[in-house]
């Protein structure tokens, strides 16, 4: 039977950075977190507090009433909840950037609602514009999430399990490796003593250069250049460090590659 | 002898994009750009009309009066100026982050002048808040460089030639191999037919998080957890695209290490 009553009190499933930043985002904006449950109840705490939410210490015990659960664990701990302690008719999403959406399929009610960033315990951001990608077993339950990303985001769309598996994969390239390049750059600094701050400047150019163009477009640097006197400068100064040597010569190989074939 | 002159006559070598943002600036300070000499004159024109300078067919035809000349072309390119035909007292400087000062050495006064930034012809930045690094054979040099630097930029620094070379080294992993990650990003979903606008927020606040943060410390994602899970079906969503997967492999394992030898 359809169940076409708004989505109100919220149960959560997970407590960490991902679960926190949600629930804090839907909280602002009315919705009732009802139950938070969370392997180490301890963190289920900490967040319920925040956002006056019950925690609980299984997840039998969340109440029957409850028009959605959010589930924010990692991949692997998903599939291993044991759905039988739920009643069946809520509806039920994850979070999960990489998981099928069917992993919920013993549930009546089911769906995605996975926000495209990358979160910290340090910072609770803004998700006004984050991306939230939307799928569900049905058009009821499309709309309700639709409807639920919308109250936080102006940036819901529907996308499939497997268009959000290649988003969240484009992502891992664009944001931890990213993210990856940025340390290597702070320990290049570090072993020389030189200030990490000398780059912040830098790191945000780069950044802000890609909002209006492509990337392709606005690459700079001597590989781009096939600039083979610095590049071999630079590899030089790596000296012992293997990794950063091998990054380097395929980074460049990649992007001479890139702006010379295309 | 010692010329305390302040600078005020500014010629340029070169006419690209590093020349094009400083010349624009000093030019909007009240430094007056003389002239412009490029391999390429109509290049040296077009620069040349924006800040009211002259273009000069040779570097021969540089006045004798000027107070500085700004060389901004590629390293290799000024290996191969023929000073002879600058007048032995001029101040001259590069704008190079891996050239030692000593290639100026023909020259009686000589330094660098190097803005560690990424620019595009696409965008005139301000550069108010980026670091000018400042190197120069004798302390009056010295001085003039660091003063001709805080007029455009509030981030100057007295910076030696090793030192700046290290620097380059980290801004080519925090810039030209980010804006490559980027750039994966991008191919990665134009395959699949899905639209880069929803990887730009997550770029911004991969950045952002950074400006305060270190970035070992603010890693996510599943090569941190070491999800082997997640990272095998990546693997395989690279299908044959050999640099990616090498690229993934690669930065997945600096990333497990960094974070976990650390």
């Amino acid at each position: 039977m359809e169940n076409s009553k708004k989505i109100q009190n919220i149960g959560f499933i997970g407590s960490g950075k991902v679960a926190t930043n949600m629930a804090t985002a839907l909280y602002k904006q009315g919705f009732s977190i009802s139950q938070i449950y969370s392997p180490t109840n301890k963190h289920a705490q900490i967040l319920a507090e925040k956002v006056g939410a019950e925690s609980i210490l299984s997840i039998s015990d969340f109440q029957k009433s409850l028009d959605l659960i959010i589930i924010s664990i990692s991949d692997s701990a998903v599939s291993q909840l044991d759905f039988s302690n739920i009643e069946k008719s809520i509806l039920v999403c994850h979070t999960s950037g990489s998981l099928n959406m069917n992993v919920l399929n013993s549930q009546t009610n089911y769906g995605v609602f996975y926000p495209l960033q990358t979160f910290s315990n340090q910072r609770i951001i803004n998700l006004t514009n984050i991306p939230i990608c939307i799928e569900a077993n049905d058009r009821n339950n499309l709309k309700k999430l639709l409807e639920l990303g919308k109250s936080i985001s102006n940036n819901v769309s529907e996308i499939d399990s497997q268009k959000r598996s290649i988003l969240h994969l484009a992502a891992v390239f664009v944001c931890n490796f990213t993210n990856a390049m940025y340390a290597i750059g702070e320990e290049i600094l570090e072993e020389a003593n030189i200030d990490f701050d000398l780059l912040r400047p830098l790191i945000e150019e780069t950044a802000h250069k890609v909002a209006h163009h492509s990337p392709k477009k606005v690459q700079t640097g001597p590989a781009l250049r096939n600039d083979t006197l610095i590049m071999d400068k630079h590899i030089n100064n790596l000296k012992d460090n293997k990794d950063f040597k091998e990054i380097y010569k395929l980074m460049s190989t990649i992007i001479h590659k890139e702006n010379n074939v295309k």
